[in-house]
C-alpha cells in the first residue's frame, strides 16, 4: 500500500458519517450490555418495568454526551435532540429486549455480527474521544487534564455511568465505580485523549492529523478484536504494574519493609470502612 | 354555558397568577408528603435536624425547576431566586413541622383544606408542564422527547427527586426510583406534555391553545379529586396493561411458552442482582 | 496599633494571592482528611486504586468550585483548568500518600506544620466564601438565600461533597450528609456568607469592606486555632440550642407534654425508616 493512498484512506476515516451504521452498532452493544447486566432477571424486569429499562438503556447509549455535557455546563439532555438517533436506539432496544423468541438478542449476540458491531463501535469511540477533546479544548484551551478527562468520559461513558444506570433500575452498587478498577476501554480512551491533546497542543507529533486519528482507530479496533477473539483482555496491565511498582509506593514499600517489617495494615488486605456509618 | 364565555374562562385560566395561593397549596402538600414520608420519625427528626429537614423540604417544593434546570444546563439554584416564594414555602414548612399542638399539620391535613389545596396544586402542575414544554421547545425546537421529559419532570418533580430528597435526610432508598413504578401524576404529566407538544408542533389539534390548556387542567383536577374522594388511583392501568400485553412481550411470551414451555427465569419472579456487588 | 495601619493591613489581606502557599495548605489538609477517612485501609487502598484515590482527592480539593459551578449552571470541571494549582495539588497528594517512610504524611501531620496550614486554609476559606457570595450576587442580584448557600458551599465544599467523594472510592455512607449534622466550618461559612450579604446589600454595616473581610478572616483563624489547640469544637452550639428551644419546637413541645404527656414517638428516639424499602 503506497503512502499516498494510505493517507487518503486515513482522511476518509476522519470524515466518516456516524449515522446510521455506527450509531446502530453502538446502541446494539449497549443494549446487550444492559441485558447481560440484568442476567436472568432481564425477562421479568423487561416485562414489569419497561420505562425504567428504556430510560436506563438510553442513559447508557447516550452516556458519553450526557456526562460530558454535565461536566462542561451544557444542557445534559442535549444528546437526545437527535431524533433519528434516538428512534434508531429505541428500535434496537425494542429488538434486543422484546423481539419474539429473543431473535433480536440472539442476532446481535451471534459472533460474526458482534465482531462487526464491536469494530464499528471502536471507530465510533475514536470519534467520540476526538470530539470530546476538541470540545473541551474550545472551552478551556489550556486545561489539559479537562481535555483528557472529557475525552475519556466521552469515549467510555458507559463505564462511568454504570452506577447511575443501575440506579435507574433500582439497583445500587457503589463499588462498581469506574475509577476503582478502570477497564481497558477507559484506559485506551484516556491514552487516545492524551495522544490527541499532544497532537493538538504541541509539535511533538509530526505526522498529519488524519494519520494520528487513523492510528488511534486501528489501535482501538485491533485490541477490541484481540479481546473478543484471542481473549487478550488488557495489554496495559504490565505497564501499569511497572508504573505502580516504581512510582506508586511499590519500591518504597519494599525498602520500608526491609527496615521495619511488614506493616500490620496489609494483613487484612481490605479497605477499612470510614468511621461515620 | 355558551362557547364564548367558556373560551373566556379558558383564557383566564391560562393567565392565572401562581403567587401566592397556588404556591402556598403546592408547598403545603409537599411538606405534608415529607412529613408523611418520615411517618412516626418526623417529630424527633424535625427537632434534631432542622437544617436537613428544611433543605429536603425546599428540594421537594422546588424540585421541578431544579431538575429541569439541571437537565437543560441552566443554574440549578435559579428557582430559589424568588424570595417571596421561598419565604412563603419556609413559613408553610415551619407551620407544618413546628406549630404548637401540630395545628399546622392538622389544618392542611383536614379533608376540605386538603381537597382545595390538591385542586390548586393540579392547576399549578398543568402550568408547570406547559412551562417545561415551552422552555425545552425554546432550547431544542425539534427535540420532542426532551420536551416531553422536561414537561413530565417539571410536572411531577417531587416523584423524580424522591431518592435525592431522602438522601438529604440521610436515608437511601434506591428502589424508590420513579422510573420503576411511575405514579399517576408522572404518567398524567407525560400525557399532558405530549398533548402540549402535539398542540405546539403539529396541526393535529384544531382547538385554540387556551382550550387545550384548560382541558389538561380539568383532566388533572378531575382525576386528583377522584383519587382523593373515590379512591380511583390510576385510570391509566388498563391501557398500560393492554399496551404491555401487545407490545412489551406479552403476546410473544405466550406464543413462546406454547412452543417451549415457561422459561425458568419467571419462577423466581425477582430481578436478579448484577454480578459486581 | 493605630487605625490607619490596621486598615492598611486589612486591605492587604483582601488582596492576598492564593497561589501557591494557600493552595498548598488547602491541598495538604484535604489529602490528610482523605487519608484519615481511609484510616488503616489507606496503605492497601492507595497501592491498589491510585486513580480512584487521585480522583477523590482532587474532588475534595476542588470541591467548593465544583459544587458551586454545578449549582450555578457553569462548567463543573472549570476549577481544574488552573494547571498550576492542579499540579501542585497532585504533588501534595503524591507526597501524602506515596512518599517513602510516610514522611509526607508525617510532615503535614506534625503539629506546628498543621497549625500553620490550618491558619492559611482559614484565610483561603474566607476568600472562597467571599468569592462565592460575589459570584452568586452577580448572577442573581436579589437572591439572598442563593448567595448564602453558594458562599457556604464554596467555604466548606469538602463537607458537602463527602458522600460523593466516598462514592468515588466505592464507599457509600448516606448518613454522612452534611445537612444532617453540619460541622463548625459549615456553620461558620454560612455566618460569614450572611455577613458578606448584609455588607454588600444593605447599609447596616458601616465599617469599610476590607475591615469586614478581615474580621471574618480573624474569626475563622481564631476558632480554628482554638479548636486545634484548646479543643473548643463548636462555639455555635449554645446559640443553636437556644434557637431550637425557642423556635424549633422545644418550648411548644414542653407545653404540649404538660397537657398530653410525652408522645410515644420519642421513646425510640430514632428516625423511622420510610415505607418504601
Amino acid at each position: 500500500m503506497d503512502p499516498e493512498s494510505f493517507l487518503d484512506l486515513a482522511n476518509q476515516v476522519t470524515k466518516l458519517k456516524m449515522y446510521p451504521y455506527f450509531d446502530l452498532a453502538h446502541a446494539a452493544l449497549c443494549c446487550l450490555a444492559v441485558k447481560e447486566d440484568l442476567s436472568v432477571g432481564s425477562q421479568p424486569f423487561s416485562r414489569k418495568h419497561p420505562l425504567s429499562l428504556w430510560a436506563s438503556s438510553m442513559l447508557v447509549i447516550f452516556s458519553g454526551g450526557i456526562l460530558a455535557n454535565l461536566l462542561l455546563g451544557e444542557p445534559v439532555l442535549a444528546p437526545l435532540k437527535a431524533n433519528n438517533q434516538l428512534l434508531l436506539s429505541t428500535v434496537v432496544w425494542y429488538l434486543v429486549f422484546y423481539s419474539p423468541f429473543d431473535v433480536g438478542f440472539k442476532f446481535f449476540k451471534f459472533l460474526p455480527v458482534k465482531i462487526v458491531c464491536s469494530a464499528l463501535k471502536e471507530v465510533y469511540r475514536a470519534k467520540k474521544v476526538h470530539d470530546g477533546v476538541t470540545h473541551a479544548a474550545k472551552l478551556f484551551p489550556n486545561a489539559y487534564v479537562i481535555m483528557i478527562a472529557v475525552g475519556a468520559i466521552k469515549g467510555n461513558g458507559a463505564g462511568f455511568i454504570k452506577v447511575g444506570e443501575r440506579l435507574f433500575r433500582g439497583v445500587w452498587t457503589p463499588t462498581a465505580m469506574e475509577f476503582l478498577v478502570p477497564n481497558f476501554s477507559t484506559k485506551a480512551s484516556m491514552l487516545a485523549a492524551l495522544v490527541f491533546v499532544v497532537d493538538k497542543k504541541t509539535d511533538l507529533i509530526s505526522a498529519p492529523h488524519a494519520l494520528v486519528y487513523f492510528g488511534i482507530v486501528l489501535f482501538f479496533v485491533y485490541f477490541k478484536l484481540s479481546s473478543l477473539l484471542l481473549g487478550i483482555t488488557d495489554p496495559f496491565v504490565p505497564f501499569e504494574n511497572l508504573f505502580c511498582a516504581v512510582f506508586m509506593g511499590g519500591l518504597f514499600d519494599v525498602i520500608q519493609e526491609t527496615f521495619y517489617g511488614k506493616p500490620k495494615t496489609e494483613e487484612n488486605g481490605e479497605v477499612a470502612k470510614p468511621k461515620a456509618e
